[in-house]
């Protein structure tokens, strides 16, 4: 089904990645787009690209591009900066409609840790009495209440894969007088996401995972169109403004999405994004879900029969799980290390965790059994066990 | 002198580009580093090039590169994000540090506007009662008094070039007890800088101008080593984190400089701005000043004698000026349209300057002679008359 979104990657022989849920891989269409944007737009055009080549525009363009794979409408989507700091735009400006008096900055265990320290920071700058209360994953929906002014929350934990369910917490959290905030990491580009139909008040996601943007691409914001001429930006740059170009002395929020602009875009990086993009053109999100399901049921089902060592740490429904797998092993770091040596990349995530990305865009049947095969023989002939995989890289 | 370095540009034939103070040139080795960059580590090293290929340390790394461009010590700049980011961290570090009680942020009207409006945010979102004073240019250093909690100023004026000179007023905000922060936009790659010499607190600056990374590159933050450890991050991000993939719940900022990095480095935009600083190897500062200044005192001393409906407005003395050069007229948007038509790129900033600017790095004296015939041309044929150069453009 997939094959012809398979054939638009640029995948080294050799190599099984299942680790596009950390960083996907190079579209063929990238490199070149960019470097046409590096030598017929900024070459040529000079500063006229920002009109003539469309760069102003470029991060609702490319937002409008995102919308439909969030379930977001056209318009309500912009481009920029770091999933951190579109997480710290959107937690400052839900609290800011928060209801007068809570002070409850609801979220969990499984939570990406930036977006706790992200809250960490913001609510101590504020300095009014938040409080950040961080709950197991399965204890959120009893503590939402009426304490609780914003309910932040990633979707797909980054370790485990566990799914929320979005429409039934934002629920929850609405009808106790809250406002929903949603990390999209996990979720844009591996299950069909539909924050309108979930009524979410603010979402941000990152593009250099499913998405396929490259290394450290731009991440997207979402506001729910009846708080988007009303949020107050915390980040009040100057291309949030209404009109970045009269200079004026006092900041005047653009109306609509825009405002959570902050500074020049990116428009290198951006170009990598906008032709990764192309690749979704005509993909169904609820096809990439079946096939990523199937896929990782066969790898757990499989993993399970051959190397029972492993312990699964995802959850076994397929319906409480996004589109990666994770087994627990003691010896995970190494086991992972010698995986990688083999040519299998997923990733290890401390302390124990082996994570395996399954994405039907470019990861087929025949990937799944050739990781297994690997993932066999190592763990059969416990192949971590040598210094060389137990030695920790400064960062992994 | 700078022949060897106007070759590693991309210039178009039949442009004279006087707008490398808002966005340099395309250097002839960006477009290849950036490639490379894509091919050979994103698309053959996929995740490992973290580790692999530099990624994770880029931003210390690149960091280093500029310091010797700004007067800092190694170790005390780091990469990331925007301009406005890096001056929204920048003040609220230095509000952290400023003595009790205080409450004024003093800054003045010739600052880059967007510096003005992350004040505001800021300052809002604290809620402590602080006030962003905003006085004249030259009413700064009277202004300096011990209700001054920390000075913000953009060191040379986007709209006039007017320079303020950094050690007098760092020591005058020092002696009150209060913090120093710089915006060194139209600075940094301009002429000589000495953050360290003048005892600034905290600095940053962009990359997208004299040192043409290219449109959006990431912005730079410099913290004085005093301060490195003690800062206190709004931007709490993880890989500002001292362990960022220990996964902790609890932030613990990074040792150093790096607890200013926030999310995810931009790869593919940090490879075009390190290919942009190669051009600098070998660059003394004090001569691309040198010529920079001659540059611009001919093109004054021209277009005063043949250009008489014109009306300077940046400094007449060099050494109050930073590189570029702006005049004023009534009509300045239509006349830079009409030079714009003839192949001479400045910009206009509302409401009347017309802006020049002159880098030895790629500008000579026969493009400086080339560009006033245009103007000598247009103004004195009244060329900017025609509807087409009066309409505005959405975005100017």
């Amino acid at each position: 089904m997939f094959e012809a979104t398979k054939a638009q990657f640029e995948l080294p022989e050799g190599v099984i990645y299942l680790d596009g849920n950390s960083l996907g891989p190079l579209p063929k269409g990238a490199a070149g787009r960019v470097a046409r944007t590096m030598t017929e737009e900024w070459g040529k055009r000079l500063i006229r690209g920002w009109n003539d080549a469309g760069w102003m525009a470029a991060p609702e363009r490319i937002g409008d591009r995102i919308a439909p794979l969030v379930g977001a409408p056209a318009g309500s989507v912009t481009m920029g900066d770091t999933l951190s700091i579109k997480m710290f735009q959107a937690l400052a400006a839900a609290l800011g409609l928060a209801p007068e008096g809570r002070r409850v900055v609801l979220s969990d265990e499984g939570n990406f840790p930036t977006d706790l320290y992200m809250a960490d920071g913001l609510l101590a700058a504020l300095g009014r009495g938040h409080e950040l209360k961080v709950v197991a994953p399965e204890a959120v929906e009893d503590a939402i209440d009426e304490s609780v002014a914003v309910l932040m929350l990633t979707e797909v934990d980054y370790r485990t894969g566990r799914l929320h369910d979005m429409a039934r917490l934002t629920a929850k959290a609405h009808a106790a007088g809250a406002l929903a905030v949603w990390d999209l990491a996990h979720s844009a580009g591996a299950l069909p996401i539909d924050l309108e139909g979930a009524g979410a008040d603010f979402a941000a996601g990152c593009t250099y995972k499913y998405l396929n943007g490259g290394p450290g691409a731009p991440a997207f914001i979402y506001v729910a169109p009846r708080w988007a001429d009303v949020a107050r930006p915390i980040l009040s740059g100057w291309l949030g403004h209404e009109a970045p170009f009269a200079f004026d002395l006092d900041y005047r929020p653009a109306p609509g999405v825009a405002r959570m602009r902050v500074g020049t875009p990116p428009i290198i990086a951006l170009a990598s994004l906008d032709a990764a993009l192309d690749v979704w053109d005509g993909i169904s999100l609820a096809e990439v879900r079946r096939a990523s399901l199937a896929l990782s049921e066969r790898f757990i089902a499989e993993v399970e029969a051959r190397c029972p060592m492993l312990t699964l740490a995802s959850p076994r429904d397929g319906a409480e799980r996004g589109s990666q797998v994770s087994f627990r092993h003691p010896e995970g770091y190494a086991i992972m290390q010698a995986l990688i040596a083999r040519g299998l990349i997923g990733d290890f995530r401390a302390p124990d965790a082996l994570r395996f990305g399954f994405t039907p865009l470019y990861i087929d049947e025949g990937d799944v059994m050739a990781a297994v095969a690997i993932l066999e023989e190592v763990m059969a002939g416990r192949l971590w066990d040598r210094p060389e995989y137990r030695k920790r890289a400064r960062v992994t």
